[in-house]
């Protein structure tokens, strides 16, 4: 129980950290005493949601340090673009295993860049030695009664996603080297990358379905997993058109090496928001769409059976066929 | 970026953690979605304060996994102590080796047995394969411009603390086989590690404080260290009387072994309250005192000129005579 970091070194951490302009008027009370005040507006819920990021799980060993700070709070800004609720404010934890001054500033960077245009302040933390772990939790407001939660999907509506499905799996594989990219979509590799260590969290989008959407969840466990959870909760079914699924333009070229509709159905880590509304929303979804230059589509239907079904034009798919137990072991493991 | 355990156990992690009996009226929505949802009741401000606890860092590897889980929540209900405020709801995040499943049942004993005792209901959480790491963070509720900041210290108010002082760092050195007490003490030994691995958050005292006290914080990083802390905050200094430490009892019997006064200054990890109150609020300390069933004592006073000046009867100590450089390496680190 020592501590190789000395009280300096930490000083020095928690200077880094104290450093964002960021003020809230709602913020009573930021880092410097033993807890964190806040107010909660008039009429609102508050959301909260947690998030652990470990090295070598959640990110490559080498990614850099302005990806992982980035990261950290940008999974845990899904969470809350996937209850429409507005990003606050967040406390973060970091075990360190040593205090390097780079590392730190480039965290910085990519933190306090997503928590500058999110309007979120860093309001509390906590630093200690030991293996690289960052654990984020963030704090948003919804209005009463009106987030999107995962239960209310009802058989007849639509089920729709935002951006494209699979690609921050793709980039995981060409860092990883294992895969090659045909050399016509070469020019591809860094957005494909990019989008594994930058996710975008749908926060506009995610507070435009409120009064929309039925039911919502970000797609991180991978998007059959996470259509699952919405079935579970709401105690319905969904067919879905594997044809219909938003996937990279290189898919096509890679498919049976990366595992064919297995790979978009079970891929994780891209961070869009899988959510369901009833037909007559369809227009208002493609306005929104336009407006946040982000695509929703639609890729099936809830029904009333349990259960997931997958079709490829007519024929029914067999999950256990498509190379989906390849990929079912989960990065994000949300209780 | 593979993951050792299985989906199915990090189901039943899962299943453990949902199985707490307690559902508090203002949680709209606990485990089981993107995020929880709650309702801050009116007229108050949410307290919310996060801490990390690492295997060998902030307990010794040995440790049992009952009083691991215990301990993860005291400290996080120690900061609300520290400013008053009532416990409410708990997000844990745990990165773990291995599931094993005595391990987490008997984290969960410990854990569940604090949550109940101050109905305190776990709302959401991650589990991530890793090494042991542990995230708490606590949100609690207190009269709005009410809670005990650190920074309302007045010259002329006394200097109090809850319970005994460095009885913690006693069972810590008990444990790693660094002390040994002689043997009219033996009695005390498994009391003195109790006090290092569940250590008693003042809950009930931090809210009776509240129009009592001027500032507060709670002893983590060790007496000498948080009351600096205070005074920082406060832009004041302080006379400390190192004879009124409330100190163990075996003490004086290992007084020169174990660093002199250095030893109660800084040790760390005791979770009492250190606060400042002015003179007349004495016997009503006393009544409080009684009723929860432990000591508040003065061990100073407040005064105008910065700095903690430490006196052994009138002769004024050097800190850094005293052993207290051996000491403060901080174990805790909050920001």
């Amino acid at each position: 129980m020592t501590n190789p970091m000395s009280l300096t070194e930490f000083q020095s951490i928690r200077d880094y950290f104290s450093k964002q302009g960021i003020q809230r008027s709602e913020v009573e009370l930021s880092i410097g005493d033993d807890c964190a005040l806040l107010s909660v507006p008039g009429g609102k819920s508050l959301a909260i949601s947690v998030d652990v990021l470990a090295s070598g799980v959640h990110f490559p060993e080498h990614t850099s340090p302005e990806d992982i700070g980035y990261k950290s709070l940008a999974v845990s800004l899904s969470d809350l673009a996937a209850m429409g609720a507005e990003p606050a404010w967040v406390t973060l934890a970091i075990t360190l295993p040593v205090m390097e001054e780079t590392w730190l500033q480039g965290f910085c960077r990519g933190f306090f860049a997503l928590a500058d245009r999110y309007n979120v302040q860093l309001v509390g933390g906590d630093t200690t030695h030991g293996p690289l772990v960052i654990t984020t939790q963030v704090g948003g407001y919804v209005a009463k009664n009106m987030a999107l939660r995962r239960s209310e999907a009802q058989p007849g509506d639509l089920v729709f996603v935002t951006g494209v499905i699979g690609e921050a799996n793709i980039g995981l594989k060409l860092l990883q080297k294992n895969l090659e990219l045909p050399p016509q979509y070469d020019y591809l590799s860094d957005k494909l990358i990019e989008r594994l260590n930058r996710p975008t969290p749908r926060v506009e989008i995610g507070q435009e379905l409120l009064g929309i959407a039925t039911a919502a969840i970000d797609v991180s466990d991978g998007l059959a997993a996470d259509l699952n959870h919405i079935l579970e909760s709401s105690q319905v079914g969904a067919r879905l058109d594997v044809h219909k699924l938003p996937v990279s333009e290189c898919l096509p070229a890679i498919f049976d090496r990366i595992g064919g509709w297995g790979q978009p159905l079970a891929a994780g880590d891209d961070y869009e928001i899988l959510f369901t509304a009833p037909e007559r929303a369809q227009s208002t979804l493609q306005e929104i769409a336009k407006v946040h230059n982000c695509a929703i589509t639609c890729i099936g239907q809830i029904e009333p059976e349990p259960g997931l079904r997958c079709y490829s034009e007519s024929t029914l798919l067999e999950l256990s066929s498509m190379g989906y137990e390849h990929f079912k072991e989960s990065q994000n493991n949300n209780t």
